[in-house]
């Protein structure tokens, strides 16, 4: 369906050629200070046009709040959202080679298969412009995960094409174990990725390279895909839900439902299949001397005086997520986009019903590349995941803080004195 | 939560040490011929001690119905299943190691952050014997599958280590272009996988090497990861549901939600980011010379009239997605896994309240790669989000059967007479 | 949360003052013929402002539907669709009675318990704004039933203070018994129903008695309440989802969702709790001589051939439903309404606070009687719960219907053959 | 579907003849004691066999908890529950009655309808045996509610027949204005209750009546019907979310799930339809002087220094529940029950093709009326709705507790000093 989240429901609604394409935000904490101001900026990062190698097409996608605040205070009720689309005209059909050819892998043809209904758009819903609702509920996300705990959330272009940031090698076949990603992970921010704009690769030589990759798939009609990593820092342990909904599960759901995205990989991925387990292995150390960074040490989480792990890793091949649960290490990913289906080549196809093969030309000018503008997406569907992983395990602990302490309880740091339970840092 | 599907809802339920470990099947559709014979297979492959590179502790694993069947039919009630703990004494706190030291990238200490309640075995749910329920329940709906439409699931093992059956080249960046993998998926069937044993990889020498590798880490106490490669063929079209359930979203959810898992690719996947989009694109040609494999021409859909798509593609680095909706070519993908965290040699680590670091050294013989079990469980939830996916499908198609014709239709293979719609298959 | 329904899903937003009210279907399905004159009837019948004996606020309430069509047909995306508020500004705070107290029996105070933050009207939610999205996706449901079963749902006021339609008597304690009121169901359209507005009680000296009795009460700057039956007829049987999801409890959890409601009652209701079994039970007849409606005749049922029941009952005081399932007779259920809380009357309450005691007078004309206008709203809700059961019923029916048959059956007419099952006629 | 609940989730299994009826509890909070002893006693008090006016079947239902404790400590994972059928053997079908004629007012019929496949039983899941599950789940809710907040949850039988504990009068139409209903909701307890077998009417005289007219109803192989009443007091303010989850919109679902109901009403009900509003409207008044009940001082809440309301209201017509949500005032609500279907009398009924009319006579001792061991079923599903909106609610303000204090706040008892808030009690 069209809604994500169990505790922070994100239902999302419109086509190419609607009116307008929004999204309605139920379950947003009340008490919140929330305009379009907060919102607006992930909406820009995510519009194209933004450089001469994304589409000139310029969209407005000012986002109007219609509900669920007054004064620009959260009320806690349902947020809605929604902005105008420009050209409204479903396209009238017509002896068009468009009408009569799925284009190559669009969901041209598959929307028809599924609905038995032919949008003018072709592919309906699986248009970009649906990933606004995503965005604009991202941002909503983004902002009580920053103002409650210190969560950041950043993603950048780790490669387009074969150019890549951190290329696999014998000694790193995954980045987890270079201290060079390491590094990156746990102090980018999104000022500096937009400052290799139009890559969003935050190395100065790769983001040319990749820039003139891009520029030569344009020229050449072409479009070539690429991958973004994201990394969330200042999680608090504990969340994810065992065992269908562990949090790298809800992270993979979120990607993939991304249009165009292919693969997913979390902590050392895929590359970490090959590495032994006795080194892979993350082991545990006091958490004790960790400094506590500033946005977490003035977030509502340190006020309210929740306790800080007491035990950190000495690796994070793990990515942040031990058996689904998060440890309070930065959570790390990598997702993967294909090539967009849509370019200037003539590509053979065949009419819907099969009867005819034909040439299809798409006009006009593409994005050769969309992985850059998938950055705000990629953190947009984290933050929803944080999010509703946040409320779950909020849920959770005040439940079971009302209840009365048990009678034995083992100190686990010392020789137990009878059985029980043992108390975790229980963010 | 631990429920997964929407329309074909398993709920399970167990740990390591309870009474037993089971599951809820709701949603499955009344009138099938089901008994215990269907599921145990599948549950028997998953068990461990199936030879000498798996653990040689022998489960028995016999699964009881509870419910929802009366003389070897379903009933279209909920279907209650469970299988005996054998071990059921929960283990007493003691001064041991393991009470005091979380292991190392277990679920222990991450269980105990996220229910602030420490379970005898650590990691509670985590554990191994959970996916005896999605087993299970996977069971279920793969019968139902190849009875209605055909459906095959085949996994297999693909890599152990740096040991491929198909290394990236540069020619074949994904397997999504080499002939050799695209015959494989075509074919393959369990049979022939399970006469790999141990490995699970259908080839000899691969499979030979991989039981080599694998031996090696056992003698060190060590333990490697791997992936497996899923197939699903026969799969009707028009499943997925946009934009946030898309059928990869699913399967990506579905995977990532094994433990130890670490990535997931469909298709042509993080190679497939490497090819241009001129090649990626999958032309569509007509499918009126395909043949119709013989499980499909058998189906239940075949017997009800459902029309056969009208095109095919001519490559498929779709992985028979596209737009997040299944086209009617082979689904196939891969998933991860990571070295078994349980190994034989001694760790460093801390103790839970990071008073103290420790040595841990695990007691008894473990699997050094719990990849070649996790197939029967990666087929399983392939089962389950295949399944969900057609019940949605089924809905949506008879729910419009039943609305009048629309008057004006829209012939897309031939000039089109006027405004309005495109008839799909609309399987 | 806001919303309802597992199959079609309506999420509604908006409160009193904010820019705009309304919703997303999901879940509608595709190829239907929409337009916002399907939906504009039922807005105008639920605005206020229809009589003398209504408030005289004159609402607009022009939908405007936001995606999901083109060209007047159903793409089977959600559907957005929105309402504008014409008084958009939220009230500024102030030094102002209602600020400081909160109305007796209003959702001013439990709204700030729950959330925290204090509306500027109040109650938020529990505006009868709020109400705009439910009669807008239920006129979608409605459109939906009527072209695909001849489903009919018609409400209408059955009682306001102590003038009751029927009211119970010691011969028919439930007016189930009742002759006049069986033809009554069996007959009413809502043309009739609206013919008696602004009361909408379906008989003459009852309906003037009533307008009488509210004229009263809104000299007196008082409320009065009163009670909306309503039938559904041409309903398919089989709807309704063991055990906790029976129609009559989604029936009841609906109607309970309308504000100011305080009672349910379906088929004999609570009379029927006084009726000895012997004389409650509907014997079954032969339907092969019940006349099938004109509408069900033309409804895509038919032209789908779907078998007819083979058996109806002789009495309805099941009210439609048996063991939570709908058996094909008439449902129909009745739903008490409070008299509105508002009243021009000075009220004593005390400040949020609990500081002070005070005096509230409620400002300008209000409704004495909110019963007549929750007529469309009924019919809505009935409509929502009816829809979303279908949906659910046809994705049980077709998924079986895909099975092979079963090799022993029972022919529930005639001395059985073998074990197995017996074959419903399976709508 | 068989599962109950948004965030303490119950999915029930099992018919009348299969190995046993269960339920998986999910969403427990962790660290609770719980065994088996705190589920049995609601458990024997829905059992038949307590007195010679019920069945005199003798069915043991011993629950057996599978997983989700340790040591007699919740875990936070999934509880199973079961309970094993003394009677497994489904019943061979065979040239019988019952097997061609479905039972009048029974599920035989619309199961059928339903699911195509007629089990052994009859009506499925329609069996008494359901509520097993939902019987076990409540006990465990009911604990955590008591511990956390002091509820408690009564129901006794108001009405059997004709026989009214509180008959409706000119003077109270609606028993909400009767002081002795008061006082009765106000104090009575389940030992009091059950200190009235088997009529479970908490008055000797009335009690004495209902039996009489059960056994009158038994010698007569006739069945009666009657109402249930169950209060809660001590709920929290401001539990039921908004707008389609009000919380007596789930009441009224959970109430009319259960097998045989045909009604419900809360507070002032359909009585209160005919009061006008001036007297109906519950004026606020200070709660600074009424007693803290020792249950609730002796919470968790209490310990965790939750505020109490700081309002209260004179009369209670609105049955504790405003606008949808919980104003801390006790919660009354009655449930109306049928008479039982299955009676000794021969009745008349067609067989299930509608070919032949015949006579069924129902062998063996019924049930004359279910009405008084439906108390505790009514308990459990109150306890289920309440423990569902209590985490709901904790979750939603312990998400805002985490948030930045407001610039400006609106202190409601003096006048304001800015735009903004006013602070709920904020339970």
């Amino acid at each position: 369906m069209s809604t994500f989240g169990q505790h922070f429901k994100v239902t999302t609604y419109g086509e190419s050629h609607c009116r307008s394409v929004g999204c309605i935000v139920d379950g947003c904490p009340p008490g919140m200070e929330l305009t379009e101001d907060d919102i607006q900026p992930q909406m820009t990062r995510r519009r194209p046009g933004q450089s001469n190698i994304t589409t000139p097409r310029n969209e407005k996608d000012r986002v109007m709040i219609q509900s669920g605040t007054e004064f620009g205070v959260t009320l806690g009720t349902p947020i809605g959202m929604l902005v105008l689309n420009e050209d409204q005209r479903p396209k009238d059909y017509g002896n068009q080679t468009m009408d009569r050819f799925p284009r190559p892998s669009h969901a041209d043809w598959t929307y028809l298969e599924k609905y038995g209904v032919k949008a003018s758009s072709g592919g309906g819903r699986s248009s970009a412009r649906e990933t606004i609702g995503r965005v604009a509920a991202g941002a909503i996300a983004e902002k009580y995960l920053r103002l409650a705990y210190g969560v950041e959330i950043v993603a950048f272009v780790s490669s387009v094409g074969n150019v890549h940031l951190f290329p696999p090698t014998a000694e790193h076949p995954s980045p987890s174990t270079n201290p060079a990603f390491l590094s990156l992970v746990n102090t980018i921010d999104r000022k500096t990725v937009d400052s290799f704009l139009p890559a969003r690769c935050p190395d100065e030589q790769t983001s040319k390279r990749m820039v003139d990759l891009i520029s030569d798939f344009r020229d050449r009609n072409d479009s070539i895909g690429g991958t973004v990593t994201c990394v969330i820092r200042n999680v608090p342990s504990g969340l994810g839900e065992p065992c269908f909904d562990k949090l790298e599960a809800m992270l993979a759901h979120a990607m993939l439902s991304i249009p165009a995205t292919k693969g997913f990989e979390v902590g050392s991925g895929f590359g970490g299949c090959e590495i032994p387990g006795s080194v892979h292995n993350d082991p545990f150390v006091s958490a004790a001397n960790v400094e506590v960074p500033s946005g977490v040490a003035e977030s509502g989480a340190a006020r309210a005086g929740h306790p800080r792990p007491r035990l950190t890793t000495k690796t994070n091949y793990s990515g942040g997520i031990q058996g689904g649960i998060s440890n309070g290490a930065p959570i790390y990913f990598r997702v993967g986009f294909k090539p967009a289906a849509t370019i200037g080549q003539e590509q053979t196809t065949a009419t819907y019903d099969g009867s005819e093969e034909g040439i299809l030309a798409a006009k006009g000018r593409h994005d050769p590349s969309v992985v850059p503008r998938a950055v705000p997406i990629v953190e947009a569907m984290a933050a929803l995941v944080i999010m509703d992983a946040v409320l779950a395990q909020q849920a959770r602990h005040t439940a079971k803080s009302l209840l009365p302490p048990l009678k034995q309880t083992v100190n686990t740091g010392k020789p137990p004195v009878g059985n029980g339970v043992t108390e975790g840092s229980g963010n």
